[in-house]
């Protein structure tokens, strides 16, 4: 078999470091990596998200964490195949710790590690009930006044947040809190999800109505419940809330609706949260071991403050506040921006006889939505890569094994070929006038995602219209809002009777402002970022999404959330991070970096 | 490989078989069957489920039915495995028909054909929108007053019925009535589900608290979406209640709560039905092409007449309705029956410190829970099965190609097994009295299953409490209802506060006599059975369960339901069957009983 070759080296290589490592010594472990390897632990040695880049760090990682972390048993992968390719051997890996059991990925050059992905699969001794340990859910036997599934799940519901406490309380039931509490759930860790809206999906059902999602369906799966094979490419936003709803329900989630949470405090001592919450018009306080914000990782809504914003006759809103076209019929509507949003909401104001003008302040990375599913995510996330036998599972893992420091290199292949295929495209926007972009470093679209979370828009028809000149485009910026419009720093007037402010949104720090005070915030500095030192995304490197899914400054408070495919695979290891202090396992944590860009 | 001469027999038996029927050779084709052979087609030669039992049947069916089915592209099916054993090969086949697509399994004894399953798996052309084909969601591209998925969906919920006429008029919305209709919307087939309660999921929720499936999840799973790997062993009724409810509505089933059917009639020159319903209070005329009653296998409840029963005192109900134990808490409580429902029931009384006695009337077949899962079940459905590569569908189909002429051969060494594993268990029932039986023929519960849907208990506790004197037993038959309780025929009397008949029910067919009238129900027939003149399952034999997932006496009536396995595994065939009336495809249909058994 062609494999034999590789897999025997890869064999040999993980069975080498695995002894060094069980015999504690770290030189001889460190020195069987590349001089500029990346080691990228999710959990299993580190008890945080952190990426050791060069052999200097994985040898000060291991003399701090080996002993605690004791690993043993690493093996290849059972029913993977090791591969090889262009001298690159890669292989999937199995291993456990003193507390865990992990699974990886493992690329040698030559016979040498270059990149190690560990991640957390599972605490021992606290499994989730699933496959062979499922609950049995009918109870054998007899017993005077045994309860029922039913009077229990009541029962829980009366009583948590009263009379007994949840164990983590996360804020906001998007996506991501659902994910979460899924997981937690799944664990026996008592957890509530305080939700503002009427209903579990609410955060979707409420944007603009011609919303769909822009990122296809095999890369959006929840944990546990795989979308069905019927189920549409681009999941429209009623559906998608819809089985957010369903899911929260069958998921057994202690979700709480109409709750707003007013303020929260952490007793440093009693290492307890208060956090006061209004359910539904009645004052209720919690008081969790851990609050996870899961808020949406875009943070607040940035609302620019304009000269003359006042004076505005019409109607005017930020993005996040836009219902959708219908009032403006016959009307003239601007929207200041350029991103997702502002495409969206343009191609639906056009389409709903709005005459409307897009303002572009900055430029803009597009991507055709055809383009991204094909060369971005095809050999991951599709059907095709579902029909050679991917799985979404295997996919998270793959992605997470590229370190995000060299992750561009991957990115700017892809980007080439579309820039060549969709050539047409491009030049028929720049004909229009468009100001395009293609990040800082031409890595495109999901470099710009991971290190500012905006600068882009995924085409789904909105580019054609300002091809083709029914959106209206003006290049510049605003110099004032007056009472019948906006005027550009050329001198363009521009009439409206609606102006959105497509204005983007700030880190999700902001929510700790709001909710906990600016000190907090300022403790744990700016979410989301790479420290890439690209526009919006100022350094130093830190190599991992900045305070998301991870320890932070502020003992017991949380970041979650992301798109749905980082809901879903982070949701895993901030789960189990939770569950370990639950337990009471020791969860030292390596390479926390201090705070960056407070407020 | 050890498979090669298996897979090479295999290959070139099915390769004539294919060539034989390509050319029309009646003949050669049945010639390659062994004498006592058994076909098993769902739809595809037959538009039928129909078994034919000896080569005679084989070539009779041939005759008539192989110039319309026209197959073709006979082959081996990717990626499953020619097996041997004990002189039986067996192979998983592919076909096509003029028609449709087509999958089976082929059993051969020597070089020749012993058992063959043929089932339709798609219509051509009319191919379910999944996988590769699954729908876009959002539609790229702009355009004028476009309509959202919501818009769609709202405006579809708002005129079928009343602008639009639905093609399937489904009456019952339990398990039957929703794989049905899932796999309908899928096929395009405008459907509406008729259901009484207020809330899909109301029919498991309203029975009595302690019921849970009596049958495992693998078993249990729906069309297109799959309980999660989390989902206990035997679902409470509250949480498959909660399952349905969230499942009719991700699949966005048109499905009328609050609906109450009144009156049904055939027009046989327009072939429509005019259904009378009552919608929330509002009346409805529907005006359906097929009728489609799905109202649960077991018909309606069957009280009995016992003398006397208008002078008791208490309270008295059938089993159906039976809310629970709570009232009855230090009180007396009879329960008249022995089988499932009776068990349970009886379980859940003495759990609340009822004293209760339950009566056997007949004799009663007992399995217990776990050794039916591992003896039973567990090569096909079961978490080993999964992990050895088992699917539900495939399972489905293996189980659908055991012919019911010969199943009961499979079946006896199952519970000859179980009654060797469980000797003490049973001995202890026989010592508190209990009259036990195996099935007519000592083939077990299944059999019971398919020729009755009565006649046994599947152990969940209950028994433990017969053997233990802690549910009282007593062996005969009711002589007369009494004022303050049950008289027996041998001058026993019963005290009770609470009498429940579980009694059983009637046959399906009861249900059209009720919506319809006498006249129909009477062309139809007794539905369920096989005819294998056992208890309660009348001759002659039909070889396949009578009036169930395929055509009746009755044009444009069907009858669809049975456990969640048979709701899953027959709606595929019976959506297929009208899907094709649907689209004009002709249907000429082999093999039609005459009626048997009427009212």
């Amino acid at each position: 078999m062609l494999d034999v070759v590789p897999a025997s080296l890869a064999a040999r290589v993980l069975g080498t470091f695995g002894e060094a490592l069980g015999r504690g010594d770290v030189a001889a472990a460190s020195a069987m990596f590349v001089e500029d390897c990346y080691w990228r632990d999710l959990v299993t040695f580190t008890w945080n998200l952190f990426t050791c880049e060069g052999r200097g760090q994985v040898e000060a990682m291991l003399n701090s964490q080996l002993g605690q972390a004791a690993p043993s048993g690493w093996h290849l992968a059972e029913g993977e195949t090791v591969s090889e390719d262009g001298g690159i051997t890669t292989a999937w890996i199995g291993f456990e710790t003193a507390t865990g059991r992990g699974y990886g990925l493992m690329r040698l050059r030559g016979d040498k590690i270059w990149t190690l992905l560990t991640s957390m699969v599972e605490l021992k001794g606290h499994e989730e009930p699933k496959g062979i340990a499922r609950p049995m859910g009918a109870k054998h036997g007899a017993g005077k006044s045994r309860t029922t599934w039913m009077e229990e799940r009541e029962a829980e519901a009366r009583t948590l947040g009263y009379t007994t406490q949840p164990y983590v309380l996360i804020v906001g039931g998007g996506q991501g809190g659902i994910a979460l509490g899924a997981r937690l759930r799944q664990l026996g860790v008592p957890t509530i999800i305080a939700e503002k809206n009427d209903r579990p999906g609410d955060s979707w059902r409420k944007r603009y109505k011609s919303l769909c999602l822009h990122d296809p369906v095999w890369y959006d799966h929840l944990p546990y419940i795989k979308f069905p094979e019927t189920w549409p490419v681009f999941s429209p936003k009623d559906k998608i809330g819809d089985w957010l709803e369903m899911y929260t329900k069958v998921m057994e989630l202690n979700y709480w609706v109409k709750t707003t949470c007013k303020s929260a405090r952490y007793d440093e001592v009693a290492k307890e949260w208060t956090v006061v919450v209004d359910r539904d018009g009645q004052e209720v306080t919690l008081r969790p071991k851990h609050l996870v914000m899961a808020t949406g990782m875009s943070g607040r809504a940035s609302l620019p403050s304009f000269k003359g914003m006042d004076s505005f006759k019409g109607d005017q809103h930020h993005s996040s506040k836009h219902p959708g076209p219908d009032s403006w019929r016959g009307k003239k509507a601007v929207v200041i921006g350029s991103n997702n949003s502002a495409h969206d909401i343009c191609a639906a104001l056009w389409e709903s006889d709005v005459d409307v003008t897009m303002v572009q302040r900055s430029s803009t990375h597009i991507v055709r939505s055809d383009s991204l599913m094909e060369y971005g995510l095809g050999a991951l996330y599709s059907e095709q890569a579902v029909r050679s036998g991917m799985t979404t599972e295997k996919a998270d893992l793959i992605f997470a094994s590229l370190p995000y420091a060299i992750l561009h290199e991957f990115q700017k292949p892809v980007y080439d070929k579309i820039r060549e295929v969709d050539a047409e495209f491009y030049a028929g926007l720049e004909r229009a006038g468009f100001w395009l972009d293609w990040g800082a470093d031409d890595s495109g679209l999901f470099m710009k995602y991971l290190r500012r979370g905006s600068g882009y828009y995924i085409d789904i028809g909105a580019s054609q219209l300002i091809i083709d000149g029914k959106i209206k485009l003006k290049r510049g910026q605003v110099a004032e809002i007056v009472a019948d419009g906006v005027v550009l720093d050329d001198g363009t007037h521009l009439a409206a009777d609606l102006i959105v402010y497509a204005t983007g949104y700030g880190s999700m720090n902001g929510w700790a402002e709001e909710l906990i005070g600016r000190d907090v915030a300022d403790k744990v500095g700016k979410c989301w970022g790479l420290g890439s030192d690209t526009p919006k995304d100022p350094g130093p490197w830190v190599g991992e999404e900045r305070n998301m899914w991870k320890p932070t400054q502020q003992e017991a408070l949380w970041f979650h959330g992301g798109n749905l495919h980082q809901s879903r695979h982070y949701s895993q290891f901030l789960s189990l991070q939770l569950k370990a202090r639950m337990e009471g396992i020791a969860t030292p944590v390596w390479g926390m970096p201090p705070t960056y860009h407070k407020g």
